[in-house]
């Protein structure tokens, strides 16, 4: 059977959520100790839980992050400040504990899971590393597809792999991440292609362009989406065509969490560009994918304005990893803990408001 | 000796921060192995804890949230969607660990610390809550001073010796949260008379007032500034005019945080209008006060401008309690851990960008 044929099995077997439980999560949250709506957000953020999981007391522990790195062929053209190498590089700080996704995510506690799904360079000594490269970095997508239907599939494939593995062990909520040197143009390209964006729209400074450099990365993604002839293609195709392992590895993560019935955090534009892949591919998991902040690339309002999503945090971050999806997880676990735990105004003997 | 002169000593004795101290912290960020200020906000978190503690690797544990709670004369001008009874049942609630704010300091990891500093009846049959009752509820603002300047530095001279007992006991972070029916009227009070902002601009729906009761409040509030004459009253004078005895102990908990060279963190508008208290006191202590969310109540922002701080989270809640304050302690803490556990670029391993 073929990678493209498990995915649409994988794609057939997910639900959507239960939407008609969000009258019950209401409910309890209207009957907590504390003035109808005070919370929020957070109200909002623990409904949804709520619903994903059918339960008016949700929780989002036990939690992980997944961390999926590739490399990108279209370095080549100069689109990034970094030179490729600092991908395995950074996997490595990653497996020595030393980057920022490894304090926020223990912070969060939060297990993070590190994956090669896609890295040019051998990473099999990397401690702590799931080995499953599909291919050794993607080609040059100015030039020609990104990667082959069938290599995007399993890249998918394989995010759903470890998702289901994490849902097993009972994990309750997963967030996204990733490194891959070059992917912030693979995000602009995807999202340009899927929301129709101008890629001027939708490029940044990545990890430190200067103006022309940003300028520069927006005609590359012009030229690419150009050469593929992204258009005319259905969402596999698109992903195929320009985006990166690493993404489709991440949307395998939103589509396995829906098949899994759990929550599914994205991280800044790049995740999101893998949550917005998973949508089009299966529109059916939307209720499982859950937004965390609203990174400084400019790109991730688009994407986040396509999913109609908006962000738990503001805090100017774009680094990726997953650090944003970890915050967010904290901020969610205190959401659920608030509905799970609280007393309601009955059970504490409080009086409700006199317009109640 | 009076506690208004207790108040003076307090004040001589806070030392600013080492602003000094910035440079090195902002040179420990960027030499770690992310893109420099890629993970923004954080950044400005850690490096102002940092300073605090002077030291390159902060930390934000162990933390507590001190809530403080009194009740409001003015409640008998019809202010409150809630019976003043309600501030006992909550303190009651807080006390059986059924409320918002259990279930969030709990999540963050901060100790909660109770404090009846002016409640209208007896609290002393609720267990862990700290007996200090400076009088029982302030009179009503709109006949006359709410207390007198005795009764306002005793109160915050109660807030700044549980903080320093805190301190003493190692806690780098306090958060302060509140309740009192009826003290967005004396916050809002409070904000006008400080930032000279019409009482109309500042005043909201409390825990549930409709448009009508808005009004009400907003012309009770400017009845409360002119009767007292607050226009030709110092910092003190203010508070005892305008203030309640939770605010005033809150205020207490900024001042005793600034003394004991430890973080503050205020929650809401009542909370944010008690930091404005301790920083028109002494604005030597401002370098030791953090913002924690933005209130859906209009004042809060009034304050936080006031204040020259933006707010961490903006996550449309209107509770109180020090909820907010509990979860931005999380951030903190997440900002810290990033700064303090991270390697640098030269510990990892990790090539600078092209540029740097």
């Amino acid at each position: 059977m073929t990678a493209e044929t498990q995915l649409q099995e994988l794609i057939a077997g997910i639900v959507p959520v239960d939407a008609a439980f969000e009258a019950a999560a209401r409910a309890r949250l209207d009957a907590l100790s504390k003035p109808p709506g005070s919370l929020g957000k957070l109200e909002d953020l623990a409904a949804r839980v709520a619903v994903v999981q059918h339960d008016v007391r949700p929780a989002a522990s036990p939690s992980a992050i997944v961390l999926m790195a590739g490399d990108h062929g279209v370095v080549a053209e100069g689109v990034s400040a970094y030179p490729q190498n600092v991908t395995w590089q950074m996997l490595a700080n990653f497996s020595a504990g030393g980057a920022a996704i490894n304090q926020l995510a223990k912070h969060a506690g939060a297990r993070l899971v590190l994956v090669d799904v896609g890295v040019a360079t051998d990473t099999s000594a990397l401690a702590g590393v799931v080995q499953a490269k599909v291919r050794p970095g993607t080609a040059n997508m100015a030039e020609g597809p990104a990667m082959t239907r069938e290599e995007a599939a399993a890249a998918i494939l394989t995010g759903a792999r470890i998702t289901s593995e994490l849902v097993a062990d009972g994990v309750r909520i997963i967030g996204t991440g990733e490194m891959g040197i070059g992917n912030s143009t693979a995000a602009a390209a995807l999202t340009a292609a899927f929301t129709g964006s101008e890629p001027a729209r939708v490029v940044g400074r990545g990890t430190g362009l200067d103006r022309a450099g940003v300028a520069h990365k927006a005609t590359v993604i012009e030229r690419a989406l150009e050469r593929n002839g992204v258009a005319g293609l259905d969402p596999l195709g698109v992903l195929a065509a320009a985006g990166g392992l690493e993404i489709a590895g991440m949307a395998g993560v939103v589509l396995g969490a829906a098949a899994g019935g759990v929550c599914a955090v994205f991280d800044g534009f790049i995740s999101g560009a893998a949550a917005l892949v998973a949508l089009r591919l299966c529109p059916e998991a939307a209720g499982y994918v859950f937004p965390s902040h609203l990174s400084s690339e400019p790109g991730h309002a688009v994407v986040l304005d396509a999913l109609g999503l908006a962000p738990v945090l503001e805090l100017d971050m774009r680094l990726g990893e997953g650090t944003g999806a970890a915050l967010a997880i904290e901020i969610i676990g205190a959401a659920c803990a608030v509905m799970s735990g609280m007393a309601t105004f009955a059970e504490a003997g409080v009086s409700e408001a006199d317009d109640a």
